[in-house]
């Protein structure tokens, strides 16, 4: 790497005498700046005078470099900068080193401890910045540090007066970044940790020893180098090792179950697990951020409140990528013996697409506890005495990509009474980015837990229609695999029901039985391929309900009946002539009659494409495109992006090596020799160099299509400039 | 919930004579408290004098409160105490409410702007704090309260002064908290969002009119409650909802290569993505932590330098969970249909463990840069042109357990040059806690990159060894699955060679081929089965050659002979006749010549148990159990719970509901009803409320064997007091 270099600019240290200061003061003089080293004593607690301001200086001017000594105090920060100004005409970097300590435990601090410590820290970083600041605005140029300590951070027995002062000047360090960055004014904090009491009790002797200002210099060097991309942040720096800190918020909680329910003393406490639970805990960059953050909170508190105003609703979330779909697609029995299978069980494939019923599983509640509540006075109902009795989805928007996360409102509808047992109707209505994607309804089965006076009927079910009396006008035929639940289970419903010899016999199985939804994705299938064009985003809605059990192995025959743009079926094992599903039926935007898989469209970009973080990335291929246009033209092909967000690709631009042209959309003419499909947050990852391209292809992030080997030659000549 | 009343508390509340200082004071008196009700001025910018104060006493005397004015300044901070002590006789509660604004660009900022915000609130909470400490540590019990906000959390354009104050305080707080814990003083702060010009241009007009102090008071009030269990944590709270903040830091990077170089700043430069990089962030307490965290990472930093002395090395982490192994077994062949496989298959069989051949794949290499960077001048390798060649195992300590976390170091230890191709030997050490638990070495050819005069063969190759002569000890033959290449890839090599059929006919297959490391997964089962006594710890290493592809749907074919304690074996394709594996052998602890599977011992825990964090649950539980003997004999069933860490039993407890009796280890006499294996981790997750039991179990991360309906009784019992 080139030298980084400080020719023509002016640093003014304070606290410079020695240790940390007179390290940064050497390391710019090194490269190039002149130094105003400041210093106004020489003991720890800033008592006495010295001269050791000017052996710094002299050994700056006995290297070559050029430096004046300053003695003005801190708190007199135009002082100092007046030195430099008076000296070298200008100044570019301020580095607010200064301090002093008065270590006292609380009871024993007194005002002058307390005062002195504010001085010299806080003011006199006030002092020094404030001066300089009209020249930095001006020349719109300048560097500041600003220098905190764990003590601050985290707080330190017998230093209340020093935590103060350094956790204050990061707060003064945030704001001047914001004020300053217009006008190319950089401020940021750095945390050294020197040797000190403290780290001599923890650390071993040799660490101790190795705890060398030398260390940490380099890292304010580069906080202060024009080059340096950061403004109002903290680091962590010593022994040769840095760290970046922030802060984070937990995803918090209201305090209180409605809008218009008041806010308690009690209502908090009830709040204050999940105020306090930092599990999914985010940084936000900026204050309007907070504000931002809290109003889409609030207004999701409030839109829910609204949804559940007449039934007490349970939230969840889901989220899913390619990998749970062809989890899901061998569960449910695609194989690659059926060339129409594959766009289920390929990440990369052109057309690759969930199956519809996958969509199924992120409403599935039968772990909530929203039944239980449910259920009538003298009624319970549990894991244990629970069935899975039918189930419905109906899509109400475009059909969900290949990966993504869905916000779920799951609620029960009604309790049913069927004499013996009741039955719990949940619907489950599942958002993504606010928009209703898709719902959901189940029909659980309380076993034992009916004859409580409730109606039979409800008017919010979604029923189960029974097949025409006709001989089916399709049937396919397909057996389960041995180990068919082993593999279903993948996909998340761990009941040993599906896998435990011993279970399955206490509920009166010969053996363990398949899940219910693993039989309907097979029968979906089945009409997907006879009747939808095997096209998942052609089902508008699917029925069923689990009539018997199905044991793996056993032979799955789908029979169907086509009325208007609706498929009865009904589902039979072939060993037994059960029916395990019956009443069953897809209803389909069209029926293709033809019983070869269509093929469907591959993955276009919406029309109107929205601002993307690559954006900015390809521009700055562009720049290197142009600037290089013959390195460029070697590489002779032509590359597609597509970019995405939840799965689906948003945006595309064209690399066209060919013709030396960067563009937004589709190639211009002809085909990409190569066709590469990335999320837009995985796109930044590998430009940035913390996503590792070959990894992000091997976990099947990046999906290359086409000549592989073009993709290879592409990493060089991006890596070079523009860091994709 | 009982109501949070203060009765014979003393609470001294600052700037309360309008805002959220006079909602604390109300809702407190209103609760009990005695209130000193301190003000000084009306204006916003504190100028003037008012009667607010008066008011508010006024108003909580007409409410049947006591409650006393007081006119002092915060930085005559004692006088305000002394206020409380004259009038009440004590002081429990101090919330430093008081606060001015002196807003200005920072340009335009005088002395005076500046001091007078740092007096009032810096100085003003230290003079009022103070003035209160000695009381709070001689009686031991204090409740003080600082206030911040966002402007001093995340700077805000203006108020370079009011942000440096009001972070100034999180400071102070921290340290307090420290200091004050041994005395039953807990300093917390609160980061009210008020409405104000900033909140106005962002918020939705109801949103801003809905800005209330009445809906932070309860949360201010909480935190000042004897029950509050926090102390030094930072609230942030407005409009009916709370979230808490703390700082995190980022893996942070060492910004040199080995501990004898020196840090200069391009060395800083070069690290600074990582120093940067805020994925993987994590918090720390307290400020020795910080040493603690740093001093592992830099031992952990020379040790690594010391092993990567000779040869570069890659390091890596890699996580896994029982899913994964189910996945795995399923990829090799694992089926129901096999009494004996159920144990891989079925995460809560008593005897669950991995298949060893599992364990190669965090050592897997192909997608890192490491092969390439080795390649001799002029040759390359990517992963377009290599291929894995040979595969070897050896464990060195203890099986690793179901779940767990490994860091890797993975390094090249020789290029050997076979003629036309290069062969790259790439050794894997797996470490779990500094054990180094098992090693991997790949041979990778590296086609067409040979001839370049390097050696044929390395000292440090583990070799493949030739089968013995004569006809095989024994023969296990089993058809993979059509599937069995689509089913392998997601346990993560997602290559697509193993599911495109245009990427394998390119590559000169009639069809994708199978793995070779899931031919290999077959053929060490059947070893394990025939000789190894079907027990994976029973396995001391494995080696095998992978000299053809495998076609999905072939039937493979392992033939075994036995050397002592050694089984060789090789792999035929049935269909073809050809050697896919050859040259292999699994090395055992014992030859287990019985081809039944033996009974392996169920997981047993460590003799010498260590301190866990569910230990003080179950002594919670304890003093529940005693508390309410007879609830507990009602439900008269023997519970054991199995503690894992790393996926292995670490330490048992039994609840004993029979006899009424907590024990550490496994029940005195007879067997568990019911025995629940959970990780001490989630099990904390279960016990306060942030993970569901319903969804733990699911989820297969609480195993529960015996009789579930007593797992189900168990639940309100424990949860009614002990919260687990």
């Amino acid at each position: 790497m080139e030298q980084l270099r400080f020719d023509d600019r002016v640093a003014v240290v304070t606290g410079a005498g020695g240790g940390l200061g007179k390290e940064y003061a050497l390391l710019l003089a090194s490269r190039g700046a002149k130094v105003v080293v400041n210093d106004l004593g020489g003991g720890r607690d800033g008592s006495g005078k010295s001269t050791f301001a000017d052996a710094v200086v002299q050994e700056i001017k006995s290297k070559g470099g050029v430096a004046v000594a300053d003695y003005n105090s801190v708190v007199e920060g135009e002082k100092i900068i007046k030195t430099a100004i008076d000296n070298f005409g200008r100044i570019d970097i301020l580095i607010n080193n200064a301090g002093i300590l008065r270590d006292k435990s609380f009871t024993k601090m007194s005002d002058q401890d307390w005062d002195l410590i504010q001085a010299v820290h806080v003011k006199g970083a006030f002092k020094t910045t404030h001066a300089a600041w009209e020249i930095f605005r001006k020349q719109k140029y300048g560097r500041v540090i600003m220098t905190s300590s764990n003590a601050g951070l985290y707080g330190n027995f017998g230093q209340a007066n020093y935590s103060a002062a350094k956790m204050g000047l990061v707060g003064l360090a945030s704001t001047l970044a914001i004020e300053g960055a217009k006008y190319g004014i950089k401020v940021n904090t750095i945390v050294p940790t020197a040797a000190s009491r403290l780290t001599e009790d923890i650390l071993p002797p040799d660490m101790f020893q190795a705890m060398k200002p030398q260390l940490i210099a380099p890292v304010v060097a580069y906080m202060v180098h024009e080059s340096f991309p950061e403004n109002g942040i903290i680091i962590d720096s010593t022994l040769g090792y840095a760290t970046k800190l922030h802060l984070v918020r937990s995803n918090g909680a209201s305090l209180r179950k409605k809008p218009a329910d008041i806010v308690t003393i009690e209502s908090v406490k009830e709040a204050w697990p999940e105020v306090v639970n930092m599990n999914n805990a985010y940084h936000l960059d900026k204050i309007t951020d907070v504000t931002v953050d809290l109003v889409q909170k609030i207004q999701d508190f409030e839109e829910r409140s609204k949804l559940d105003s007449e039934k007490e609703a349970y939230w969840s979330t889901y989220k899913y990528d390619s990998k749970d779909l062809l989890t899901y697609a061998l569960g449910v029995g695609a194989s690659v013996v059926n060339p129409s299978d594959l766009k289920f069980l390929y990440e990369s494939h052109e057309n690759f697409e969930a199956l519809p019923t996958y969509f199924i599983l992120p409403g599935m509640v039968m772990e909530s506890p929203i039944v239980g509540k449910s259920m009538p006075p003298g009624k319970h109902a549990d894991f244990t005495n629970i069935l899975h009795g039918e189930q419905y989805i109906e899509f109400l928007s475009d059909f969900p990509g290949t990966d993504g996360q869905f916000t779920i409102r799951n609620y029960v509808v009604d309790i049913l009474d069927k004499g013996s047992s009741a039955v719990a109707i949940v619907n489950s209505e599942v958002f993504q980015d606010k928009t209703l994607v898709f719902r959901t309804q189940q029909h659980i089965f309380v076993l034992g837990q009916g004859g409580f006076g409730g109606p039979r009927n409800s008017s919010k079910s979604n029923n189960v229609l029974p097949a025409p009396k006709r001989a089916p006008d399709a049937v396919v035929e397909q057996r389960t695999s041995e180990d068919q639940a082993a593999l279903y289970r993948l996909s998340g419903d761990l009941n040993p029901l599906h896998i435990d010899p011993s279970v399955a016999t206490v509920a009166g199985h010969p053996k363990p039985i398949l899940h219910g939804l693993a039989s309907l994705g097979f029968s979906v299938r089945h009409v997907l391929v006879k009747y939808g064009g095997n096209n998942s985003s052609n089902v508008k809605a699917v029925k069923a309900r689990f009539a018997k059990p199905v044991l793996p192995g056993q032979t799955l025959v789908t029979e169907m009946w086509v009325e208007g743009s609706r498929v009865h079926f009904q589902t039979k094992t072939k060993e037994t002539g059960n029916i395990v599903i019956s009443g069953a039926y897809v209803d389909l935007k069209s029926v293709a009659k033809n019983e070869t898989a269509a093929s469907s469209e591959p993955n276009q970009p919406a029309s109107s494409s929205s601002a993307m973080k690559s954006d900015g990335l390809f521009a700055k291929i562009d720049e290197q495109v142009k600037a290089n246009p013959s390195q460029a033209k070697s590489i002779g092909a032509v590359f597609l992006y597509n970019i995405t967000n939840n799965g689906k690709t948003v945006k595309q631009w064209t690399l066209d090596l060919k013709s030396g042209v960067v563009h937004e959309g589709a190639p211009k003419s002809g085909k990409a020799d190569t066709t590469m499909t990335v999320s837009d947050e995985d796109l930044i990852g590998i430009a940035s160099g913390t996503l590792n391209p070959q990894t992000a292809y091997l976990k099947g992030k990046l999906k290359i299509s086409g000549n592989i080997m073009f993709a290879q030659k592409l990493g060089p000549l991006l890596k070079s400039g523009s860091k994709l």
